[in-house]
């Protein structure tokens, strides 16, 4: 391979540039820091199996742990000084400040048989199962939140929309479980990604295993997975559980979303059914009328953020060669992210779920007596009228209503009867919106015996 | 509301040629009739449920049992004639034939309290299970070739990589496997999805529930779903399992990409480790060189087609208001779409594998004694030598051997204890690829006797 | 390369099987034989610049010519019959066909030094150029109708929103032009992605140029090209135009759906503003007060198609090789269901609003006082008071007036005069709707005389 | 609206903790700070346009754009102390310290008529308008790298491939201007996207225009943007110059993600045609052989994120109502990072490319006999044989000399003349991969006299 003339002619200008550039462009420490309780910890248990391998002494592994505390103690403390440039990510960080510690002659023992690959897939592991238990808890709180609220409101009645058209009467409580209905979904699906991110991939080399048969079996147990990642080459390359949480959080945030948007509508002063707290509102000292719900609009706007890390990552993923590449490393940030915009939609929603003001007059008055139709229909079903035909016959009486200026629940029983004989005295019975929806008996419906 | 003149201005204009238009916007046949046999199904278990009720008589479930079954054997048969324009959806067009079989009176009754929101969501969700259970056994198709081959092939060693450089020597059974893996973790995802998948939305009516009191459990029970949905406005806007299994298929499509660019660079003149069966190929009469892979290709390409699909439908759900939106008719065709581009690359993808011609030859060439020199260094460890003075004297061995010519298996005792008085004559066990893997016993490593 | 004992096992199996799949999976005539006719027009162009080079003669560019008309003519009349299996692309399909018509001495000269390579990525751009003439088309339309509507309309007050909650008085035609305002940002796009699309492939070979010295300016003269594609490797390759066609679509319909919003919303019976034509609705028999805008829910909803189909091909092409790959295959059905998709949309927003009913009276009605205060402030600016003030004083004139329980509106002088002294008799001509908007007189506001 | 009794149950428990996490949620001053400078400049020429109708006096102008350079040293100097929880954005921190810099009374006047909503699309505006500039001339460097590389280059032959199958000889200067033919396109649409960003939105007041007819020409001439933005409404939620800008980054990423694709799979042991320069490599001191592209796997991981970037924020776009919604904060941070990892990228590209080494004698011997056939049909067209046959004819020359044992080049006459009378002794002139090369003289071809 003979040296390039071109590198010459345009080599020295980059190459000086471009050095620290490309320490900037290549160096994870700025974020992956974050790791860094994860990183001990990993660490602290390989030097244990290293010693059940006799690769350590008693004393070394007692001197390794303690220094390695001690790193851990810096970075709790805020004193952990980093070295730029040199301290490429938290890995090299860590070694290069315990071997300051320690001495390097031991702590040149610590990674003995072990790979930054397995290192970073491990600490990343590690700490997004802790994060997941939160979220795992927010979620909990959010649902507490509906259903307390529900149980309060239930006798709050108010129009239920499809196509954003008033359909048929519903309860608010009903409405505001059918949000939580979805968010019961994500705490499911939850259990399963937690399950799978908490598998350890310690204990596989660079890529092709651990040369001194260390006990992978310990290194989770110690480590507290619940499985042993199976393949050596996969387990380096292995970003599925990034991309599982990604997804996860694309769908509970379109559940949060959805949540939003009927909220911000709500808010606005043609419905006038709620009102956002203060406390998640952002005012106008000059249109007091102006009481803008920040909150929810920014959580709207959030999952679209969210979404786009998923869609990215995958296509990050996408396409990759096998084991370890470095786009993987494109991993970490957006799972950052996305992890802290999760938890604080969920903190926020929570909170304004709980302090928001419902308007249950204003949502009362909403439902119309051509809301009632569908249980006219009901009503001749049940004295023996095939469904179509009654169908025919409830839009008789809604055009009658409306040649007469009158509501449904207005017309008389004569006319009543002209449209069909099947039409008796108790046929009052059914304009009433409290009925209706308690008829809703069957599972799943609106009535307030469900809760 | 007076009427208005711009109406007249441009309506007549449009109102005139969007009739059609808007006919072919609106209906949704021309996909939905693959549910043809999910929503006979549904409709035959309803009436049992009317029957119940006493809604229907015994005589009236039997005509409309016997009216569905030939209405589904009028598809099965590709006899069953569309009326364009009136059949606007699959339920439409299978109780306009119904009635037409059996009479109205009769048919009229098979309605009674049902929605079409529900209906469309319960076929669905019958449809896709069983498409659920064929990706299920395609992908352990797929999985039982890999194992069989990785049984087959246990002795052929090959280089393993990282960032696309020769790392370590790795055996081919161990490469294949790593992808197994992946596909191991679909399996197990498969089966939440495929769970929550299962649940009926049957008995909710249009929003908010069942004003007759039909049995839930029933409609469940006999459609063989696994629990029913617990709240009615959500359940007829729910299409997170639509979302749940395009983001399972993108994540198995970048699996089966990462599997494809593998091979695709294995196949190339340079690598020259495997070729592609002729019957998964495309040749050119002219050039004879020229095995181009394109089922690997196609199924590379058509991962972006099924992320596209996942990315574009949590968007369509995105701040979705509560309930039915017509917006969610956009869930069938990327539904349809994905399961059926997903089984043809799992499909393709078990026919690439068990017909594959490896080149052990030229594999086992590859790996280089370089790619020894961590062996080199653990070597040293278990000599006592700390792990990262191993490391620097590995690399001393290889920059001696740069200098040589030679490669490290060549250097002399004499050389190497220059660089370190560790080396003693049993390191030339060291420089073989076969004991290298065989020395990576710990769980998920290289060993053969892993398999 | 010895034959491998797993072929044995498995391959039997799958190549038996696996041929029609992979034959379907390969094939793309069931879309692509949307081409037929640029196809046929790229060849006549091709054998006129082979007669150039004399590697036809006259009479053979003439039989070439005439059986290519014929086979268009085939297809056109719905007479061309494909041969499953044979007929692999509409290239193969159309030289097949040529060579049956005129035999194929002759029709085997039409492919010198010509690829498939070339030849769809030609017809695609040509195929494509003519959509976006047609779309380019329909955004005016629906940029006529906008502009139209906004003259008839231009007394029609509304309030302003933000956040949506109502901000300040505005005039119907401003908020529909602000939405025109975003197409017409579409149409400016448009000319630069069609001018980047209208550039010739041909004359490339299939990959590194034509041998025969063909000339390539006469190839993009004859077929209608604005420029000619610099590079042979990259056009054989290049779907840019692809990717950014799909990107415009995303964009267009991003600003589709945020009118759709905006119109779902105000059809609500809360808001109450606007009515789509009974045209543009899906209505119920049974609810009358039910009229649901599925036409702007079904755009809503495609656009999360078009922006998933982008993001989709975009994945596909990220970290593809050089040159021609199979994968860009995967351009075509995405572009052709996109500029479907988008044209359908564009034509049915167009009658949308053509036809929708205002409620005027309505509109009018919703602005309240408060909507003012600004104006208040405003005034004050007017007399020498420093904004910040202005500001606190109309804040405390809303205040006052909520005490009161009045509208700011009914505030006698008096009153007014407490809070600030520079409020005169003449703050009586701030409280009018119209008048506030004809202050905006400012390039951009909301003014009558803008439009 | 009564007050509801589950806020005191949950809320106190909310509100309390939740005002800080909503501080932090609503605020935006931890990113958009970074547009301190943009916001000064937009302020400045706004005061100005208030001299111009006497809502300033000049003493007033005066002293605030004293002021307002004083802040700006601030920024510039890092001196500038931001009031947590007060100074919620750019625009609130600056004028709260303008008012502590020159006082209240005049600091107060620079808001009149004016609103946040039209300052951030300003600031946004004008602080990336100067971040495409560099963006482009970084384009430009990068393309002169190509342009110079490939000059110097010219005389290096190597294969091309299609489906990464080798396929015909090409230059690799050919080679490498394919990619920058794909760059060249980038920067063309710069041009559009910069055109359609530097439209001024100031003057437009909250929503519906400013109230004290401001110039809206001479703001737009005095922040030297290129058009006004036309309509109100529009204008202070038009996004689209992000979108736009996010897409147009989506692109240009996927073009350095198949550079990249194609350096990595040419970098590797195999193929070993180039060597990525230590500076942008990371090596190994135990594996001196593993030199690993980092900077190139980490431009293709990149282009993913930028990629999500892109699809997200389309998301969070898509179906906002009219005008300002909170939501639009999203563009902010996606718009910083993206611009930020295109410049690294941009520039890490030049780079690589630049002190790329490349192996001429390595990529020389790749091309093999069998990758001239075409060139032997070609030879046969011209002397006359149809292609379709020079096709068979050129196949049954591979053949031939595969029976042999043979490269094609060495085929003796006798033998060619018994597949085809038409093989004279100029042939051999065929076997010669630079007059292969050089034949290709048609527009965009291989040949060296191209360049």
């Amino acid at each position: 391979m003979v040296p390039n003339p071109s590198t010459l002619l345009w080599g020295g200008r980059f190459t000086e540039n471009m050095n620290d550039l490309m320490v900037t462009f290549n160096e994870s420490l700025p974020f992956d820091k974050a790791l860094h309780e994860a990183d001990v910890r990993g660490s602290i248990t390989f030097a244990k199996a290293l010693r059940q391998l006799d690769l350590l002494t008693d004393k070394e592994l007692s001197e390794i742990t303690r220094g390695l505390e001690a790193v851990e103690k810096e970075w709790a403390d805020g004193k952990f000084v980093i070295h730029p440039a040199v301290d490429e990510d938290i890995h090299t960080a860590n070694e290069r400040r315990l071997a300051e510690l320690i001495g390097p002659a031991i702590a040149g023992k610590l990674h003995t048989g072990r790979s930054r690959n397995e290192q970073i897939a491990t600490d990343l592991r590690i700490w997004v199962r802790t994060e997941l238990d939160d979220l795992s808890e927010q979620l909990r709180t959010t649902l507490a939140v509906c259903a307390a609220r529900a149980k309060t409101e239930i006798d709050v009645l108010m129009p239920g929309y499809t196509h954003f058209q008033r359909a048929q009467p519903v309860r608010f409580s009903h409405w505001l479980l059918s949000h939580a209905t979805y968010l019961m979904g994500d705490l499911q699906r939850l259990d399963g990604v937690r399950e799978r991110t908490n598998c350890c991939p310690l204990g596989v080399g660079a890529l092709s295993g651990n040369p001194f048969g260390i006990d992978r079996t310990f290194l989770k147990e110690d480590l507290g997975f619940s499985s042993v990642h199976p393949n050596s080459l996969a387990a380096v390359g292995d970003r599925d559980f990034v991309a599982e949480i990604l997804q996860w959080s694309s769908l509970l945030m379109v559940h949060l979303s959805r949540l939003s948007e009927d909220l911000i509508i709500y808010s606005t002063a043609e419905f006038n059914f709620v009102r956002v707290a203060d406390a998640y509102s952002t005012g106008s000292s000059l249109m007091p009328q102006k009481k803008n719900p920040d909150s929810l609009e920014t959580i709207r706007g959030k999952a679209g953020r969210v979404m786009g890390q998923a869609s990215g990552f995958l296509s990050t993923l996408k396409s990759l060669p096998t084991a370890y590449n470095k786009d993987i490393q494109e991993s970490v940030e957006p799972l950052f992210d996305c992890v802290k915009t999760v938890s604080q939609c969920l903190r926020i929603a929570a909170g304004v779920l709980s302090t928001l003001q419902i308007n249950s007059e204003k949502m009362k008055a909403a439902p119309t007596a051509d809301m009632l139709a569908t249980d006219v229909a009901d009503y001749l079903v049940v004295k023996g009228v095939p469904f179509r035909q009654t169908h025919h016959i409830a839009g008789a009486v809604v055009r009658k209503a409306e040649e007469k200026g009158v509501s449904i629940a207005e017309l008389e029983l004569p006319d009543l009867g002209k449209i069909s004989p099947q039409f008796e005295a108790d046929i009052v019975d059914v304009f009433d919106f409290e009925r209706s929806v308690e008829r809703r008996t069957a599972q799943g419906g609106r009535a307030g015996a469900q809760y």
